[in-house]
C-alpha cells in the first residue's frame, strides 16, 4: 500500500499497488508509474502529493466504521497503565468495531471478544480478516451470560466498552488472574460514578479502584516561522478509563 | 509479590512474600501471615490496608531509577501511534534508566538500546535482570557510531531520548524499514522545532514529519459525595513528541 | 432585546422588541405576542424556545466581525492577572474588531486605541456606537508612530494584539506607570520567543517577564443521566499571552 | 511597596518603602538605599535581585488568607463571561477569604458580601480595610435570610460560592435583573449536577442552564534556549463554574 498526502488539502489518499491503474481522487489524477517512482509527484490537476510507505498505522485507519472507535490516546494508556503484554490474554466485550481488538491482538497473546450487536459484530470480523487478525476469537453474543463459563485464571485483563458494566462486576470473575486489571471505557462521568458506586455500596473488598484517568492529546504545528497548538484538532474528550484491580 | 495500600496515606508498600518476615514501615508493622491470608489488614499502629496481588504496573514502579523516566502517558502513545507490535524490532537510545527499554521488551519481539553514560548503563543492566527481560541488547555507546552498521530494513521502531538527535538523522538511516517511524522525545518545543528546521532546511524528502503530540492524563477522585479532578496530580508537562516518518 | 433559544438546535436568535413584527427563522416563523409574553414558546414549524431578556453577554456575541476577535477566556485572565480596575487607563494596538477595546472599556476609565487598517478602523467605529462606548478614543495610525507622544505616567496597561511587537518595546515607554503590564497577545509560542529573546539581548532591565500563560475553556455537558465534557467546544487554542512588567 | 525578586529562587518579597529600615530575608540582607536606587541589587549573600514597583496584582497575593481563595483564572472568566462592568452591583456569598470581593470591588459599582463565620468575616473585613476598598457593604450572616428583603431589579451578577447553593435558588430572586446571571463555584461536577438536577426536577423555567465551565491556566518557562510548559504550576483543578441565566 502505498499513502499520497497532499500538501493542498492535508489529505491521504490510499493506494493499492496491484491495482495496475492510474489513480484517480478530488485532487486529480495521479500515474501509477509516479507513484511507484517518485516521492513528491504532482497530479493533472498541478496539486503536489508525497508518496509514502503504507504501514499499520495507516490499516487503523482504513478499518471499517460502525460505533465510534477508541482512539490511540486511550488504547495507548490502556496498555501502558496496565502493563499487559505479548504473552497476555484479553477479555473484551463490546467489539464496536473492531478497533481496539485489532490493536490488542497485535500486541498480545490471545483476545476474545463479544459483541452483541449482529450487525457490528459482521463489521468486526470483515476487520479482523482485512487486518489477517489470527488470535482474536470472537463471539457474537452477551458476555455477561458466558463469562462464568471462561477457565480460571486465564485472562490478564477485561476490557469493557458497553452499557451496565456493573452487571459483569456482579459475575464470579474468576477468570482474571489476581493483581489484573478490569478496565472500563465510559463516556460520562456519572457511568464511572455508578461503578465506583457499586463497588462502595456492595463493600466489594475484592474490587480496588485505582485509579479513573482521562487522557488528551495536543497536536502541534511547527514550520519555519512558527510553533503553535493545531486548531481544531483531536484533543476532545472521547471518554473517562477507570482502572479496577482484582485483589 | 504482594502490594500493601494503606487507606491512611495513599502509599503502596510492596512486601516480598519469599521473606518469611512481618512487615515495617512508617505507618506501623504488619503480620506476615496477615498478608497472606487477609484483603483488609491493621498495623500494629492501627491503619488499615488492603492486601493486593503485586502485577506488572507495580514492577514498573519498583524500577531503580536513574535519569528521568518515561511516564505512562508518553510510552501508551507511542506505541498505540506507531502501531508496533509483538513481531517489531525496536532501536532505542539513550536508554535512561531503562524503563521505556522494559516497557518495550515486553511488548515486542527484540530491543536494542543504547546507552552513552556508564553508570546509567549499569542501571538499565540491573533493572533489566530484575524484570527478568531476555529480548533486550543493550550496548553502552554511541548510537551515532553504530547506526549505520546495522543491518538493512530491520527496526520498525527508533525511539530516540538524547541530545541532539539530528546528528542521528543525518546518518544512513537504512536499518529502519520504509515507512515506519522514528519517534524523538524532548521535553521543549523548541528542540522540536530544530527537528523540523534540520529536516526542511536539508531537504529531506526521505523523513515526513507526520504529527508532533504533547499527551497529558488527568486523574480523578471519586467517591460517594464528590467527582472532581485529583488536586496536585500527574497533568504536568514532560515532553514532546515528534513521529517521522521514513518514506 | 431578547434572545430566543432553540431547544432543536441550541441555536441563539436575536429579537428586537421594537421592531413590531413577528420573527423569522429557519426554524419557523413565532409570533411577537408570543415573545413578549412568555418564556417558552413554539413556532409554526413546532420548535420549542426559550425567550430570555437580552445582556451584554449576547451583545458581545452580535458584534461585527472583522479580523479574529479575543475570546472570553483571554479577555478574563487579562483583567485579573493585571489587575486592573474602573480607575485605569489603557493603551491598545491593534484595535481588530474591537471586541477587547469593548469590553475593557466597560470596565475602566479609558481606553485608547490604535488600528493602522482602515477597514478594521471603520469596524470598530462602528462597533464602539452600537454598544454605546464613550470612554475610548479611536486612532487610525500606527502605535509605534505616536506612543511616545502620550503623555507620561497615565496607562495602567498597554495591550498588544498586533506583529512586531518589539518594535514597540523599542520605544520610550514612559507612557506607562512603573509597575504596569505591557500584555502581548501571540498566537505563536515562537512569535513570544522573539519577545523574550528581545529583552535578554538587549539587556533591557526596565522590562520583567513575569508570566507566559495559555488559557483553556473546557465546557460541560450535564444532563439528568450524563455529564461529560462537551464534544467540539471552544477547549481550542487561540493564543499565548505574554505579562512583561516595567521595572 | 516594592517587590523583590529572587534570581535564584523565584521568590518575591515585599518591602515597604515607609519601613526606614535594611530588608531580611532567608536569601540575605539587601541594604534600604540599594532597593531605593537600583534596579538590579545583591543581598550580603550574594543573591541578585530584581526590585521591582509594588503593583495591584502584588497586593491581591499579599491578603490575609483564610479559607480557600478563588484563582485569577476563575476571576477572570467570570467578568468576560458574564460582562458586568463598572456600573454593576454584584451580591456575593459567602465571602471567604475576600479574594473575589476585593476583586470585584476594584472592577465595578458597588458588592455586598454575606460571610457566616465569624472568623472569616473578620478576615475579609481586614483584607478589605488593607485594599482601600469602599464600595463593599460586608454582612455577617446568611444569605438565604436576607435575599428576599433585598431591592428588587438591583443586582446584576449573583455569585455564590458556598455549600447547598440550591437553597439560594429555591428564594425569590426579584433582587436580579432580568437577563443576568447566577453564577455558582464548585470543586466536585456532582455539585453542579445537584444543581441542574434541581432545575430540572422542579421545572424552573425562570432559570436558563446557560453554561458550565472550566478554566485552566499553563504556565510556559522561556529562556535563550528552551521554551517549555512549566513544571508543577497552576494548570491544577479548582472548580467549576455554572453559569445560570435569570429568564
Amino acid at each position: 500500500m502505498k499513502v499520497l498526502f497532499s500538501h493542498k488539502t492535508g489529505n491521504k489518499y490510499f493506494y493499492d499497488e496491484n491495482s495496475n491503474q492510474d489513480y484517480h481522487c478530488k485532487e486529480g489524477m495521479i500515474k501509477r508509474d509516479d507513484i511507484l517512482n517518485n516521492v513528491i509527484v504532482k497530479s493533472n490537476k498541478g496539486v503536489l502529493f508525497t508518496v509514502l510507505t503504507g504501514n499499520n498505522f495507516d490499516r487503523s485507519i482504513k478499518i471499517i466504521r460502525g460505533p465510534q472507535i477508541i482512539t490511540n490516546k486511550d488504547l495507548g494508556y490502556i496498555i501502558s497503565r496496565t502493563r499487559i503484554n505479548k504473552f497476555s490474554n484479553i477479555l473484551e466485550a463490546g467489539g464496536g468495531s473492531g478497533a481496539a481488538t485489532i490493536f490488542f491482538a497485535n500486541l498480545v497473546n490471545s483476545v476474545k471478544t463479544f459483541e452483541i450487536v449482529p450487525k457490528h459484530f459482521e463489521i468486526i470480523k470483515k476487520n479482523l480478516k482485512k487486518n489477517e487478525i489470527e488470535n482474536v476469537e470472537l463471539i457474537l453474543g452477551d458476555l455477561n451470560e458466558y463469562i462464568e463459563k471462561e477457565n480460571d485464571n486465564h485472562y490478564d485483563l477485561i476490557f469493557l466498552d458497553l452499557p451496565n458494566p456493573t452487571k459483569i462486576l456482579e459475575k464470579n470473575l474468576n477468570c482474571l488472574k489476581k493483581g489484573q486489571y478490569i478496565v472500563i471505557y465510559q463516556p460520562s462521568i456519572t457511568q464511572i460514578k455508578e461503578i465506583v458506586d457499586f463497588i462502595v455500596k456492595n463493600k466489594r473488598e475484592d474490587f480496588f479502584v485505582e485509579e479513573i484517568s482521562e487522557i488528551s492529546v495536543r497536536n502541534w504545528k511547527i514550520t519555519e516561522k512558527i510553533a503553535r497548538p493545531e486548531f481544531k484538532k483531536e484533543i476532545d474528550h472521547t471518554a473517562f478509563l477507570i482502572f479496577i484491580r482484582k485483589v
